[in-house]
């Protein structure tokens, strides 16, 4: 673990004062020995919502809150987070059980939990600023509201979601959504490890499917 | 307006420095007079859930995760907002048009915005500790996982959810959602200003007609 550590404090250019904060960070649970990422990552996700958020309504002070909900979602969500994990070589860094290497998007929260308990707000900031928000990206369309509201236009109906499958471990689950909009034949189906993205992907699908994307 | 701030002022024990902020904050959509909340809501939702969650795992080291996720929901969601904006008198100070008083959640949201831009985080942290963080209350129940975790054990399948309506004019929108079991003749039906909470009241009543609840 000392290695990993080190490892990862060179990549990221932050030395933790306080070596358990990282070592839980960076911990799947699939470990099982009696720590996790997981109660680092719950406060992560929020600290790096309100990171990006925060910084987004400042940049961009005359943009409707729905552009600032879209722009958000497009650096905050597990994607492009796991894109980060990837760049930084997270993947080497890290601890679990198993064949597959897990989801790193989860990893980057929990570092950033770690980082604020570690020196506070100002530090996971910094850490916010130099790998997340350094690129410039584009808002992420909502898939799911676009398709709603043409279904409720166009065919006066909503969109019904089902989740077809739930597989494998807790912490590794892969979710498949279908989406159908009533009489029409077509089906959206998309795949993710959470619902929203799965649901997300099959709207895509199914917009793509009737032309309208 | 010049009433209402003060009004609100008096009421929340924080007086504005920079006024316009406050009355942005108070300014219901349907105004349609160039200002209005939406902003300042995108940016006090995040900084609410931020306060609660890094209050919440500080006052709770040994909680898991998912407690933590459940006690915040109980905290931050809209029925508990509309609450404290109620015992505040909060629709007393607004400016909105049209018959109805609108939701005082969202300006709830919007107060904590302002108040974080005009003095800063602290500012925002001592509302959030005085107004919502002041009761002791039960995690939220999470039925919409509950339902899912029940139907695949027990019928090997999911829940389906529907939107059936969604009413009103946009900035006071009632969501319709019923949510059906395959195979099983029970529907439960939810009501709500926003897809989530409908579904979560639909699926509660559904636990309720199967007698899991």
């Amino acid at each position: 673990m000392q290695e990993n550590i080190e490892r990862l404090e060179e990549m990221i250019g932050y030395r933790f004062k306080r070596k358990h904060l990282i070592e839980e960070a960076l911990t799947h649970p699939s470990c099982d020995n009696g720590i996790s990422y997981e109660r680092l990552e719950f406060l992560g996700d929020l600290i790096l919502d309100a990171i990006v958020g925060i910084t987004l309504f400042k940049k961009n002070p005359s943009a409707s809150e729905s552009f600032l909900t879209d722009l958000k979602s497009a650096y905050v969500n597990r994607k492009y987070l796991q894109k980060i994990g990837e760049d930084i070589k997270l993947h080497k860094c890290i601890q679990y059980r198993g064949y597959e290497v897990p989801h790193l998007d989860n990893f980057i929260e929990g570092i950033i939990g770690a980082i604020y308990l570690d020196s506070g707000w100002k530090s996971a900031e910094t850490f916010v600023k130099r790998f997340i928000l350094n690129k410039k990206i584009e808002p992420m369309q909502n898939y799911k509201n676009l398709l709603s509201s043409i279904a409720r236009k166009e065919f006066k109906t909503e969109p019904v979601y089902q989740v077809i499958s739930e597989k494998g471990p807790p912490h590794k689950k892969i979710y498949t959504v279908k989406v159908k909009i009533h009489g029409k034949r077509y089906v959206g189906t998309g795949k993710a490890g959470n619902k929203k993205d799965a649901e997300m992907s099959a709207a895509e699908e199914l917009l793509r499917k009737l032309g309208l994307k």
